[in-house]
């Protein structure tokens, strides 16, 4: 199951944010089983935003995440993009304003038209409820893929992907992971023992990281796979335990529980 | 001067990593008057890093940045697939090779051929030392593209931004901005007048991002602009001033030095 995330917003290009938000929502989706297959941040520009959407519907990943823009000021363009790149119409969504309405009641405001823009999303759109803020998500199915759409402040973010988790990412799978941390040897001299482990595995991804410069040379090597089968969860702590005795063999001191 | 970012690694798609290098190079770059426009992540995948590339070209932007995946170890595979998205040939550089040569001799360590790797680039590349690690980064200038190539290690990929910034981003412009903090209204009450404000001032960007929820209702408004021209330097000031004023009659409380 192949998710694409595209995060919207200028802060995220002018390097005001760090884009916490896709590295939350990959780890969540990824623990359930799901693969990211990128990650974009684009500006605050319709047309943009529109390909975007559109590219990523021509590789039909089984989800498409967006990130941000769903609130009332002008900068917020994401709904109406959205609409544009799915080509369908971009109108009020009679349960969305029903919410607005509510809220800003409560608060006493008057539906100026930019609350009013907060329910406007592609039609045929289905409401997700944002408890902690005043913009909704929503998600829309085309035939191949489920669009996700999200606010960007982190918090109402989460809470929506937390309520609907069972509804939007449905449990397919699961993150196996060991981290190894091996001292004493650069990583050029590891990496002739990753390559092998790594052909030999297809299903287990071996990722180094080399925490130092290379004199100093401490090596973290993340062995990983997501999967639903139970073989592939055996064969990641195996591949695991035999790099951490290969690495140990070429002299290193490692650690990691294995 | 248009900027894309692309950062490759697995490890930023499965939440492992915060993709704080971007972060950090885009608020580099803008600080010396580009423009980002994109910032895409990607899997350590030949085929995607090259396809990445040749769709990157097609959009000409004048510089494009790729980080990470030029290490020694079998996933570090951005050279390779960089030559392929340029359409020319990938091979030793002479002067990479020297370099990495002098490295491993001095740790008294043998040329491998995983070591050779880090000196295979696109052909016609232009070596940028790496005073902190092992890996070089490279430049490849097109006709109408400069295709830049750091590794992922923050530390290194830093301290080669930081050495080479004349020559790679030579300043052509400055970023403008101003913070104008305001309580005690909900985002979608000052929505009219930030839409007024920035439909009259093209030049300026204004991005409000509510900070809590509406209720509570803290709005950060960022007020700013990449420019060399002196007239769009004086109208930011102007605006962010306007802006604070007008949000003060709103009655908000702003805090903002404009």
């Amino acid at each position: 199951m192949i998710i694409e995330i595209i995060t919207v917003g200028n802060e995220l290009l002018i390097g005001k944010v760090v884009n916490t938000n896709a590295a939350w929502l990959s780890l969540f989706v990824v623990k359930r089983g799901y693969r990211v297959s990128r990650i974009i941040s684009i500006g605050d520009n319709e047309e943009e935003i529109a390909n975007e959407i559109d590219a990523a519907l021509r590789r039909k990943p089984d989800i498409i995440i967006t990130v941000g823009g769903l609130g009332p000021t002008f900068d917020d363009m994401t709904s109406k993009s959205v609409a544009k790149g799915l080509g369908v119409s971009y109108e009020i969504n009679e349960e969305a304003l029903a919410i607005i309405k509510s809220k800003y009641q409560k608060l006493g405001l008057e539906l100026t038209k930019e609350r009013v823009k907060m329910a406007m999303m592609p039609k045929g759109a289905t409401v997700l409820k944002n408890a902690l803020g005043t913009a909704p998500g929503f998600l829309f199915k085309t035939d191949k893929t489920l669009v996700v759409c999200l606010p960007g402040v982190p918090a109402e973010m989460k809470s929506i992907v937390e309520s609907y988790a069972d509804t939007l990412f449905p449990v397919v799978g699961e993150l196996v992971e060991y981290i190894l941390v091996a001292s004493g040897i650069p990583e050029s001299s590891a990496a002739p023992l990753l390559a092998k482990v790594v052909n030999e595995n297809p299903f287990v991804y071996v990722k180094s990281h080399p925490e130092h410069s290379e004199g100093e040379s401490v090596l973290k090597v993340h062995v990983y796979a997501i999967t639903h089968d139970q073989y592939v969860v055996r064969l990641c702590h195996d591949v695991a335990k035999r790099l951490k005795g290969d690495l140990e063999m070429l002299g290193a001191q490692v650690q990691g529980d294995v």
